[in-house]
């Protein structure tokens, strides 16, 4: 029902661009609920249409498709000619779920309860899956100084760009092995015991319409989001970098920030971990090396080179203490604000820089 | 008794300096043990004025008060324009305790015993504090890289000190939300069995007396210590970040070195723990923030924006060591000789940088 | 026997070199493979010799001369005047058996085991060292980094010789507290049951005589190899340091590739990890050492200093995902392709940058 309701938002930045001359930064800010609400509706769709396969390629149609939304605004905010502004959405997403949404529901998940526990086994999964972001989305940055400044100085982007390439190739190899592993050899280990019995089956045309209307839903409003994305940042006085870290990040997040935090008052910590954090991982080893991909595709190339180092220390800082954190299989609240705390901090820096 | 016989260090630096004339090098070591001695003094004044209250009244009066010796040298050392000097003596508290305290005292303890158990509930906390250190600290000194040479190259030190304010109010609150986890909510989990019922309890006006007494004596000698730190340094062939680094953290230090082995020797690693990382983190999450506040309200302003790269490469280094050596619940005399080790690499490092 | 039919590997190169005028890439692959030999020899050589010796002296006889064969080739490669290259070859070493060895020991294992199990008590004590390894090897580069831009900008060469050999020194003080802990003082915990009490002991001639002659062949062979190093790069297209940090290591890791694949597949996990993490351990802990004392000697001085960011970025990933892996006592197949898959992310780096 709420979901079916949130669909009258979806219209509002369509109907304010092309009906009524008014300030950008309304259509902006419309046009990002507006994808918000229809990203959640693409994850509905394709988890529906996981139901009419097996859970492997369940799995695999979840991942490839659950992010089509993001991936739809990312472009055209790269056609635009801001990569910087998508390496900040990427950033975003990651420390939003990660440290924003993890914080929010444990605090929530801690009021009621004195401590939650997990398993420490998927735990330890998580963990170092997040390791391995943090070496792919620094090492690009790192090759690329060690290039320009150590080897030999000069014109590297044609380097920069084939790197980016090959180590988007391995990381989304790697994904798949992890979907083999966690859906197919060790599946009892992580299965979530999600129960969706309740809610009723989509017949697979259901399915299919829903992602391809949501999807087209979704082109529009990015374009009208990323078209009004600079007059928007100057009209509140924000650099374009920070409204892509915490407003365009949004986008990929907000659906899953109020998962965690109802899975978490229902105290099942496990799935609350696993939203969240694969969440991050799964923009950082997924969405990421796609946008990649698809930017080359279309002769708009994005490189993995992530410029800005705030960007980056955003990355280690959230691998670092959602590892300290989860490392001993249980959460109080304190630590939930601590997570919390880290987002804020963060979010003050990327507001000076 | 002990500790009463030990205030007759106190006036030899104020001697020699006004009776005789006599060189800077030798005041300045005698105000270094003076201020040693009060800051002793003061945190015992503290304690027992802790027993006048609640324990978490206690906890924050501890805080706040416990660390001002510390405060009042770094305070006279930025009179004096030395800024890099007082975040050389941060980083040499942090490491202080962390590593040369707690390595010292796990060697001690391991003598005895072939290996050390603690709770790891509580090591738990201690290592995500360490990572909030490690981020609070290294964040600020990024925001300024990325300000100055990516995003808008010129004049950004205005944004510096905003930054450092807004951050620095950030870790206090964090700090006060980690007292009402350990002192009130979660309090059994933390309880560390410190037993003070055999001394005798300082009525009220006693404390006070105390306190303000042994705060105007650290004054005078930190006047002493700082107006001499440059030439004595000169006379040592030192860098004065070098003095600062060693030599003047060990006023916040000194005392925590000697409780730490004391309580090893009880088999009481725990209670080592909590006094030698919780120093550390102390330091970092209040010491630092506060002399931020207060550098800002004298008009003197310090950021925390750590321009060694050699600094902030200690607290990482730290960070991750400790959390390695505390991650399994136990110790063994090795451990603590490698927490030895990595100090005095640090140090050596810092002799040459 | 297949030990000894290998043997017929060494000689290979320096008839290529010697009886028949061939290009100079042959006669390096051959030396590499021929060197590779030898250092298995001299491993064997330095275990016999050990047997005549009790376990404390052994492990000490062990590690100082079972790296020689590596150690001759640096020290050749240094003489050519490229320090860089053995930088490389180090780094090379560390990744080749702690990424690249254990993630194929791991695969290997876990596709007849579901998970392999090994004792916390070890893996706590190999991600300690991991961490020192890490602070070990960054901490002078950025003492360089420091002196270079921050305090003092101008030469500093001399200082980075100082600094190496007491760094060095330190080092290898630490190591050897190391072998005293894991070979006296906590022995039970350590022993890895490593039985070879099936093959013949050598008598105390043997051992010696294979040890010279072994050695003496190692110093032919390197001197041919490191002649032909850069004709070789040229004629692969490739850079000298993608040769030093994938080829070049080969000569000290491939003994221990089979080795721990051997194992994994009998189940010995532990034995593995030693073997793998232990060898990257030694690398870093004992050769990196033990050649800037050498190369001090020999007048051709070789710092601590990695210049190369990649080559620190690489030792830091490393020491963080093993430890992310080894953290949790089991492994299964998938973390074997994790550390595969950053071993290649970093090789594909490492080629473009």
């Amino acid at each position: 029902m709420i979901r079916l309701s949130l669909l009258a938002l979806v219209p509002v930045a369509p109907a304010l661009h092309y009906l009524f001359s008014i300030p950008p930064i309304w259509v902006f800010l419309a046009g990002i609920l507006g994808i918000g609400v229809l990203a959640d509706w693409i994850r509905a769709a394709t988890d529906q249409l996981a139901r009419h396969t097996g859970p492997a390629v369940g799995g695999l149609l979840s991942v490839s498709l659950g992010s089509v939304a993001e991936l739809m605004l990312a472009m055209f905010v790269l056609a635009q000619g801001q990569p910087s502004v998508v390496h900040a959405q990427i950033t975003g997403s990651i420390i939003g779920t990660g440290l924003l949404g993890l914080g929010l529901a444990i605090v929530v998940g801690g009021v009621t309860q004195e401590r939650q526990t997990f398993k420490r086994e998927r735990a330890g999964l998580l963990s170092s899956l997040l390791i391995l972001v943090l070496i792919a989305l620094l090492l690009p940055a790192v090759a690329d100084f060690t290039a320009r400044r150590v080897t030999h100085p000069g014109n590297v982007s044609l380097n920069d760009e084939d790197l980016s390439l090959l180590v988007s190739a391995a990381l989304l190899l790697l994904y798949v092995g992890n979907l083999v592993y966690t859906l197919v050899t060790h599946r009892d280990v992580f299965a979530t015991g999600e129960a969706h019995e309740a809610e009723r089956a989509w017949p697979l045309w259901q399915c299919l319409a829903v992602l391809a209307a949501a999807t087209a839903g979704a082109a529009v409003e990015s374009d009208l989001v990323s078209g009004a994305l600079t007059a928007t940042a100057k009209a509140l006085h924000l650099s374009t970098l920070f409204m892509g870290v915490i407003i365009l990040a949004l986008v990929g997040t907000i659906a899953d920030l109020f998962s965690a935090v109802w899975f978490a008052r229902q105290d099942r910590l496990g799935l609350v971990m696993s939203i969240c954090i694969g969440s991050s991982i799964q923009v950082a080893l997924v969405v990421a090396p796609l946008l990649v991909l698809l930017s080359w595709l279309i002769g708009q190339p994005m490189t993995l080179v992530f410029e800005n180092p705030l960007d980056l220390f955003a990355i280690a800082g959230t691998a670092l203490i959602v590892n300290a954190i989860a490392g001993d299989g249980e959460t109080t609240w304190f630590e939930g604000v601590l997570l919390i705390g880290v987002y804020v901090v963060l979010g003050i820096a990327f507001f000076f820089a």
